[in-house]
């Protein structure tokens, strides 16, 4: 509507600015040395509702990071979306990778190069933006509710309890999100599932110290030695993962849904390219759309262990570790694979070591369905904006309280993200397209006209 | 002789604490942040030479950290015993792990704690004061030259030429060293030989960035997956080392020489017990004598890649690294087997990964003569203190320079140690007997008398 581009492009600067200084608050929610930072971060995003126009604006505490509410009723008979995102970001590590500093962001080649830019201030804080559009117009179609946390990055461990505890405050029709990716501006695309996550840290102790590997290699198990052994055989020749029972429920596309996934474009050179690999690598038997987007999957994410500094220390090492988490698909429960994990890795290894396992967090898979009135409402609110329909995918990440959502709530979710892959989530030099960012200002509050027309309340 | 048990009862704390001093100075070769605590440390060990009684005391430099050399020539026509020993030490890392600073030398229960107390500091310090001994006591039997070393907890890469350079000035009988460690000290027993080692750095690389675990996991290689996979294709299931040529030319033992090996004492419950493992781990079809002592070994020594901080990171790293080092035998040439590891490394790694590998450091095996001299004054030295014959036992540890010695000044060595293989050398709390320290004092003249009389000269 031309009220909506008008006032946008009035506010444009402003829009970014305000963004950016959300972006130099470094929210790391797994390091408890910004704890401080989170909270500010909170205090900011409130500050920020506040001035949208929100009422009720509230830094509701948890036994972790804050959870930011806001909400604005104009009639309790019209229908009411509620926005959920994140600003707590993931930890900038590896810093001597950053082209520029994390918390500092810099624009280059129409991109904001900075951690948190598109995972996920820069996509919840559209909404806020949208929002304040429509607020300001005196267009709110609906009833907007706002629910914006700062634990995702870490397993959101708190926001079942908020939930449970708040089911009235949070009543609504459906929740909508941005916070994952389409396939390009050109070829925009709606997720229509995310993978779940099973987040285990392994530790394997041999020795009950560091030893020096001349007296003693040959006759102790090295337990990094035994850690790979342990972390190689989780996939088998044709990388399927081995742990038993891993596979139980897990449900297979038909060939129909098969089809409509490999449909969308995708240039396998270019995605390699882009990557800066030769070869990809995968289940066999699958694309990489399925292998990313419908097979559950088994990473090492961090390993460590003995001498890790400059130049050469002869030592056996007394420990090894590793973190290892797994991406889970519909049929797959995240708190039984976790278990299963546990079980297994204890029991291949072999008695010249000590094994432990410490699950981190996990979350269970999601599939949206695609007929319902949100969906058809977020099709047509892009289609308005991007002028063509968008091609339904299956994400690979995982927001695990989509689930939960639904669980206690009973609410569906929309994923109407606008990132792209190639933003370099949880990656040095993290970045959000400005189009992306405006576009996405622009596309929202045709999401919220839609959805109120169709729910015909 | 009663002379020198006079002379050292009165200087015993003296001994000590001079030690102490000589261990407080970080001289960590390895890590360059320790380069002047290095150059101190060797200003320090030439006063002592000097205050010792030696001549000729010089802090020679090298492309690396110096060399201190010291003589003492009291005729020409008697033998020359040319003193080894280093006075650099292994990083003390993991810090965490000591009980007590590695650098604040601290005696509980009749042991020195201190990186270096036994390796090598301890150790070489005695000569010094075994020297002293004898020189202020006008016994010395025999002239005696001091070469102590800043570089061989970081492979000796300059030594060779200082060898070369110095021949004249190293000119001398025999090499004697108490860099190694005998069964207890009531059960004293004299190395025969030592393993040699090539070092290793490895880089696995995937991905040209860390990428998110959940957009493209499954359908991109995990180079700490690779990496895992590859080191555990390093051993076979009998724990035979699976490179190919690399037992080539290894030196098989006689049943004579195994059933020798295998008669020094050895209680693999206490061994066990000591270590804190349940079960001992090693090549199939050899004892624990045969697997540290003569068969080569391929350890990991460090392992690192992608999120080893705080909490969760859903990240598939870029890259994944590993330190391996091989301890070689009799027969196996380190700089081939450098080139071996390379080549098989290179060559397992698939299509979706780089690897770089970098050759750290290396050293020949050696095997001592035990029908010498030299080895004949160094049992009679050990018998004369001990009341009994010293065991001769192979040591799994390296001094890659002694094959050096043999090499370029075509000199044998006698490997004197008074240390135990408990005494957790390249390791958190590593400590030397107070006991070990004053008998290897009282033993040492016992050699220089007894290698001057078998000398004859």
């Amino acid at each position: 509507m031309q009220v909506w581009k008008d006032y946008q492009a009035q506010h444009k600067d402003r829009f970014l600015n305000e963004l950016l200084e959300l972006l130099r608050i470094p929210s790391v929610s797994a390091d408890s040395r910004h704890n401080e930072d989170t909270k500010n971060c909170a205090e900011a995003v409130k500050q920020r509702l506040v001035e949208a126009g929100a009422d009720k604006v509230e830094v509701c505490p948890t036994a972790g990071h804050p959870i930011v509410y806001g909400e604005k009723i104009i009639d309790p008979k019209l229908p009411t979306v509620l926005v959920y995102g994140h600003y707590d970001v993931q930890p900038p590590d590896p810093l001597n990778l950053w082209d520029s500093p994390p918390f500092e962001p810099v624009i280059k080649d129409g991109k904001i190069f900075a951690r948190g830019s598109a995972d996920d201030k820069g996509q919840f804080y559209m909404h806020v933006k949208a929002f304040e559009t429509m607020f300001n117009t005196n267009t709110l179609p609906c009833n907007v509710k706002f629910m914006i946390e700062g634990e995702e990055e870490v397993g959101s461990g708190n926001l079942g309890k908020f939930l449970s505890e708040n089911k009235d405050r949070l009543k609504a029709d459906v929740v909508l999100i941005s916070d994952t990716a389409m396939i390009s501006l050109d070829t925009p695309s709606l997720d229509t599932g995310l993978r779940g996550l099973a987040y285990m840290e392994v530790e394997v102790t041999g020795p009950n110290r560091d030893l020096h590997s001349g007296v003693y290699g040959g006759a102790v198990a090295n337990p990094a030695t035994i850690l790979a052994k342990m972390i190689a055989s989780l996939h088998d020749e044709n990388n399927h993962i081995t742990i038993p029972g891993f596979y139980d429920g897990v449900v297979e596309l038909t060939d129909e849904e098969r089809k409509a996934l490999n449909s969308a474009p995708f240039d396998e050179a270019d995605y390699k390219k882009d990557l800066g690999v030769d070869e990809l690598w995968g289940e066999k038997g699958y694309s990489t759309f399925e292998r990313t987007g419908t097979r559950p999957t088994c990473e090492v994410n961090g390993i460590w262990g003995g001498y890790t500094g400059e130049g050469a220390k002869t030592v056996l090492p007394s420990q090894a570790f590793a973190k290892i988490s797994m991406r889970l698909v519909p049929g797959q429960d995240w708190e039984k694979i976790s278990d299963l994990f546990a079980k297994h890795f204890v029991a291949i290894a072999p008695k010249s070591v000590r094994v432990k396992v410490t699950p981190h967090h996990g979350g269970a898979p999601y599939v949206t369905p695609t007929d319902s009135i949100a969906f058809k409402a977020a099709s047509e609110a892009i289609n308005a904006t991007f002028g063509k329909q968008p091609i339904p995918v299956r994400g690979g990440g995982s927001i695990p309280i989509v689930a939960l959502f639904e669980k206690i709530l009973g609410l569906k979710t929309v994923l109407m993200g606008f990132g792209l892959d190639s933003d370099n989530l949880h990656s040095p030099n993290e970045k959000y397209g400005l189009d992306n960012y405006y576009k996405g200002i622009e596309t929202i509050p045709y999401f919220h006209k839609y959805f109120a027309e169709l729910s015909g309340k």
